[in-house]
């Protein structure tokens, strides 16, 4: 079996390679890392095709022989799908993020939108991030969310995933005997907190951060937000098809415009 | 009604004046233009965190002033949604894509993240693409295209749209006496045909493009992609819940897990 690892943080985060480490320990497996070189978090689904990427060899902390690319966490997964590895990949893991993706967040991550260029491409594909509520991510333990990812890749590769689908992983990060239950959950409502920065440059031209306080959201039941909130797994399905069915009803109205 | 209008390929873009000028018709509207100075297709949903974001008076070439930024699409809206403008937006209409932004083209796209971005702060949303099937882009009229987002800005400043929904409009480009029906569809299925180009610059050190041919697509029945094969209007309704709901009876196995 033939595991592709990635993230979106950069090639050399210590959550890449926890959950490189958690992925070799599966029997039988092999295992590639291929990630950007640097970080590319909250850039979403990018597709490089107005510049040549560069694909080179570098080694991580403990040794292991890995890819980095100057090209976004999706090109990364669509430069490796597309041939750049040779051998045909079985599952793309991506993460693991030092920080939770949840609610709105996922088109928006770059981990989450790396597993989308997975399934697009019909390869299975699971996310993961860690909820470190303030820990410092210098400090904080990997290790148990890394252990979950390696269970679920375990599932995942026996059971397969419905076409289309990927799942994206959210761990609290509590030691191992603290943490709670896997649960199923759907997209929980992430609450933005950003404020529009004006400040002036030394010309007294201005210019523009995001500034404001870190996401909240609501810790509702049967959501990734309330799973996290109750130290529990969140493990949500995620599919391609953004179509709103549900909305077509209310907008008939819509079909009846442009007859003049 | 104050309407914000954006694209992905750049502010002097003549996809972004002929929206713009058709948003102008609509009677009470005030219309606030702020996009990229630069192309930034298939760049997905970013919100620029590390550097700070400049917005500088551009003037179009029917001399209409827009304001023009180093950011994203989706940066644009977000700027402006959080105060960039002083009134409040009550519609952003991203477009008019010089091609089509159908299944799984959604997430890559700039012009239907932007949309995204606007609909995560609660704003309805619209973005237009246009399907040119090889007609050159700088003879292409974009008028019918404006035309029908027009009337559907028109429908949805005055019914609204379900919270957390945006429409992806796609026009064939026909002359309007030969576009067919609005049509309310579901993504269709897209087909990549991208293939790894991999060269040797001067040094013989390899570097890889993306190359092979223009993705296709089934045009099945209901879908967008069916739509516009028939020449007709493809309007879809996109959901921001991406939650796969049906995949959970398959996954159940995964709550089990964790369990030692």
């Amino acid at each position: 079996m033939h595991i592709l690892v990635t993230n979106d943080d950069g090639v050399t985060a210590r959550g890449l390679l926890a959950l490189a480490q958690a992925m070799r320990k599966i029997p039988g497996s092999q295992v590639s890392i291929l990630a950007p070189h640097r970080n590319w978090s909250i850039t979403g689904h990018v597709k490089t095709f107005d510049r040549p990427l560069r694909v080179w060899e570098v080694r991580l902390a403990d040794g292991t022989r890995a890819l980095a690319s100057d090209g976004a966490p999706s090109d990364c997964v669509s430069l490796a799908l597309l041939g750049l590895l040779e051998q045909p990949v079985d599952l793309v893991v991506s993460g693991i993020n030092p920080n939770p993706n949840v609610g709105h967040d996922v088109t928006y991550s770059g981990t989450v939108t790396a597993a989308m260029e997975a399934v697009i491409a019909g390869v299975p594909a699971i996310a993961v991030s860690l909820d470190r509520r303030g820990q410092d991510e210098a400090q904080v333990d990997y290790g148990p969310a890394a252990e979950i990812a390696r269970q679920i890749s375990v599932w995942v590769l026996e059971h397969g995933l419905p076409p289309e689908v990927l799942l994206n992983v959210n761990v609290p990060a509590l030691p191992a005997e603290a943490l709670g239950r896997v649960r199923l959950t759907r997209l929980g409502k992430r609450i933005y907190r950003d404020q529009l920065v004006r400040r002036l440059d030394p010309a007294g031209r201005p210019y523009y951060w995001y500034g404001g306080e870190e996401p909240t959201g609501v810790p509702e039941e049967g959501t990734d937000i309330g799973a996290l909130a109750r130290g529990e797994v969140s493990v949500t399905p995620l599919q391609m098809d953004m179509t709103a069915q549900g909305a077509w009803h209310k907008l008939a109205g819509l079909e009846k415009l442009g007859q003049a």
